[in-house]
C-alpha cells in the first residue's frame, strides 16, 4: 500500500508540515509528527475573526493531504483557550449582512467543524479558561479534549439573541455529555464548570493549567508513534457510523478492519508480539 | 420577520394563553409567558386516563401557534409527579380492546411526546415523588428537568406485561443516560433513584421539594426573557439532528442560525454589548 | 398468539436448550429458563480462536428460535472474561491472508455481535478480570453488564496496530459511555478502569469476583421470571431504533407495544393486580 502513500502522491495538495508552514491568524508548530495551533490574540482571550475562520478552515482541509503530521493539538495562548466570534469584528458586521452573506458566514464556521472532523489525524484540545461560543465548537470538534480547573465552557449563542444550532452543537454535544445536559447549556448559555465536564465526559482529563499543554502534547507524541493509518480509520469510523443502524456499522467496520490488516503495521505488531518485543509502528 | 408572529397571523390556530384557557383533566395557568401544568389527582399521585391524554395532547399542538407562551413548566400536585396509566381506568379497558383501538391508544400517546417534542417552547419539568410508566416518559419528553431527593422514577411497562418500548422510549431514554443504563431500566422496570438521576443526566439538578417547583419557575423565567425565536430553533434543531450525518446536522445548523441572524433579538444583543448594556430581547 | 410460539413451530429451526446442547468450543448451560456461556481456556485468559468465534456465532442465532432459552448470561472461567483474539491463533494467521479471507473473518466476528443484539433474549455479562479486544466488543454487546473491581476492560485493536473499529466499536461504544470517552478509549487502546467503568455507564454494578456471576444469574433469573415476549420486543426496538428520527421512533414504538398489549401477560398483570396479587407470567 505503501505507493499510495507520501508527499509525491500525485493525489495529494501541496502540504508538507516539514517544508515549513506559517499561520497568518494563529500559530503553527511542527516537531516529530505533531502539529500544534495555538489561537494567539491573548490579550482579548484569543476571539476569532472571518479571517482566522478561513484560515483553520483551510489549515484543516490541508491537514488531509499532510501524511508528515500524525496528530494535531489545539490550544490558545495566556490561559485562555477561545472567547468566539469577537463581538467587534464579526457580530457586528453579521448583523448588517444578506441573507445570502450570512449562510456564507454560517456555512464557514461549519465547515471548519467538518474539516476538524474529516482530516484523519486525532486532534487533541489543550484549554483552559475561557472557552466560548465558536471556541466551545472548536473543542467540542476535537477527538480528545483536557481541561484545567479553571476552564469555563459556554455554548453561550443563546446571549446574543441566537439558537444553540451553531456548528453542528445539537448535534455533537449531546453526543458528548447527554441529551439532557446538553439541552440545559444550549438553552441556558450558561458556563459548565470544569469539574462538571469532567464528570460528564466532555473533558477526558484535567490538568493543571501550566501542565495542560504538556499532558496534550505527551498524548499526540504517543498516538503519533501509533499505527497512524490505523487511527485515521478510527476517526472516519466514529464520523462514519454517526446515524448508521448496528447492523451497517458493523458491516461498515468488518470493510475497515480489513483494510487496516493490510498495513506493514498489522504485520509489524503481529511479529514484535511473537518475538516479545515492542513494535514499532511506521503508519504504513 | 415580525409579521410572521403574533397572534393575528391567519397560520395560527386560535391559542393565546392571555385570553384564557381552562384545562378539564389536569390545572393550567399562566403568567408573564409561562405556562404551566399541573397534573392533579393527587389522591392517586396523579395518573394519566384516556381524556387527560388526549387534552395534554391537544394542549401542546396548540402551543405550536401560542406565540404568547415562551416557555412551559410540567409539574405534578401533592409530592408526587405522576403514577402513569390508571390501572382500573386504562389497564383493565386496554386488555378488552381491539387490535385497530389498541392501536389508537398507544399513539395517542405517542402523539403527546411528539407534541411535547415539537412544540417550540423549552419544556421544565419538576418532578417529585412517583414519576412512573406514562409519566416518566412525559418527564423524560422534557427538555430540562428538575428532581428532588424523594423522586423515583420508573420505566415500569415490564411490569403490566409490556415492553420498555412505550411513547419513545427505547429511544429517548439511551440519550439521556446511555445505552447500558437505559437497557436496565427498560428490562428490569426498577425504580431510578433520584441520585443516580442526577449523575447520569436525567436530571438537570435536585431541589428540595418544596423548592423545585419554584427552581423550574425561575428557569422558565429566564429563558422567557431570552431569545425566544432562537429558543424555538434550538428545539427544532435538537429533534432534528437525532439521527442525521454530522455534515447534514452541521448544514442544517448553518441554515438554521442564518435565520435566526435575521431577528431584531440578534441586533438588539448586538447594540447592548457594543454599549455595555445587557440585552432586552423581544422574541421576534 | 400462543400457536405461534414453541417447540414445535415449523418457523422454527431445531434449538432446544430442555432437549441438551453441548458446546465444543466453550461451555454451555442450563437451567430454568436461563443458559449460561462460559469461555474455558483459564490458562491463556479465555482467547477466541476461529472455532469459537464461529461456535458462539451459531449458538447466539439459533438462540432465535431457542423458546425455553428466556436470558443468557456470558461469562469467562477462571476469574477473566477474555482476552481477546488469540495472538497466534488468530493474529498470525490473518497477517498472511488474502483481502476475500480476512473480510470472511472480520464479517464472522462482526456477525458475532449481530447475533447477540438480534437474538430475542436479554444478554446479561458477569465480567471479571481480563475483558480485552474482542472480548471487550462480547461485553459491549451484552444488554446489562456487570464487573467487579479487577476487570480492565480494553478496546486494543490500536496495539495489533489495527483500527479502534472492530465489530461495531465505534457504534456502541460511543452510546454506552459518551463519544469523548469512547474516542480516547479506541484511540489509546489503554485499559478503563472498573470504577470509570461504572462511573461511564459501561457497568451496571460492580461485584466482588466471588458474587459476580451470582449477581448475572440472580438477574437473568428474575427477567425470566418477567414478561419474556415483551422482553424480546424491548430488545429488539433497543436496536431498531438505533438511528430513526424521534418520529420513526415513536411509531414504532406504538405498533410493537400494541402487539405486547395483545399477549396473555399483558391480561395476567393486569388480573393480578386487580387482584392484589404479584402477576405470574408466561412469556405469551
Amino acid at each position: 500500500m505503501k505507493h499510495y502513500i507520501g508527499a509525491g502522491n500525485p493525489m495529494h495538495a501541496q502540504f508538507e508540515a516539514k517544508a515549513g508552514y506559517t499561520a497568518t491568524h494563529f500559530q503553527w508548530s511542527y516537531e516529530d509528527g505533531v502539529g500544534t495551533v495555538t489561537l494567539n490574540r491573548p490579550d482579548r482571550k484569543n476571539p476569532l475573526t472571518f479571517q482566522s475562520y478561513a484560515e483553520l478552515r483551510d489549515l484543516f482541509r490541508a491537514l488531509h493531504f499532510a501524511t508528515d503530521v500524525k496528530v494535531v493539538v489545539v490550544t490558545g495562548a495566556g490561559g485562555n483557550f477561545c472567547s468566539g466570534g469577537d463581538v467587534h469584528e464579526i457580530i457586528g458586521p453579521l448583523t448588517k449582512m444578506s441573507m445570502p452573506e450570512m449562510l456564507e458566514f454560517t456555512r464557514m464556521t461549519g465547515d471548519l467543524v467538518k474539516a476538524i472532523r474529516q482530516c484523519p489525524q486525532p486532534i487533541i484540545g489543550a484549554i483552559d479558561g475561557i472557552c466560548a461560543g465558536a471556541g466551545a465548537m472548536i473543542a467540542l470538534a476535537c477527538d480528545i479534549r483536557y481541561g484545567t480547573p479553571a476552564t469555563r465552557t459556554a455554548f453561550l449563542f443563546t446571549r446574543v439573541g441566537l439558537a444553540g444550532a451553531d456548528m453542528g452543537a445539537c448535534a455533537l454535544l449531546p453526543r458528548m455529555i447527554g441529551q439532557g445536559r446538553a439541552s440545559e447549556l444550549l438553552f441556558s448559555g450558561r458556563a459548565m464548570k470544569a469539574e462538571e465536564g469532567l464528570a460528564w465526559g466532555f473533558f477526558n482529563a484535567l490538568h493543571e493549567s501550566d501542565a495542560v499543554l504538556d499532558a496534550a502534547t505527551m498524548m499526540a507524541r504517543e498516538l503519533a508513534a501509533g499505527p497512524t493509518f490505523a487511527h485515521g480509520m478510527t476517526k472516519t469510523m466514529l464520523s462514519q457510523e454517526w446515524s448508521m443502524t448496528i447492523e451497517q456499522a458493523i458491516e461498515a467496520e468488518a470493510q475497515a478492519q480489513a483494510i487496516c490488516m493490510q498495513t506493514a503495521d498489522f504485520t509489524r505488531a503481529y511479529e514484535a508480539f511473537a518475538s516479545k518485543q515492542k513494535p514499532v509502528f511506521g503508519g504504513d
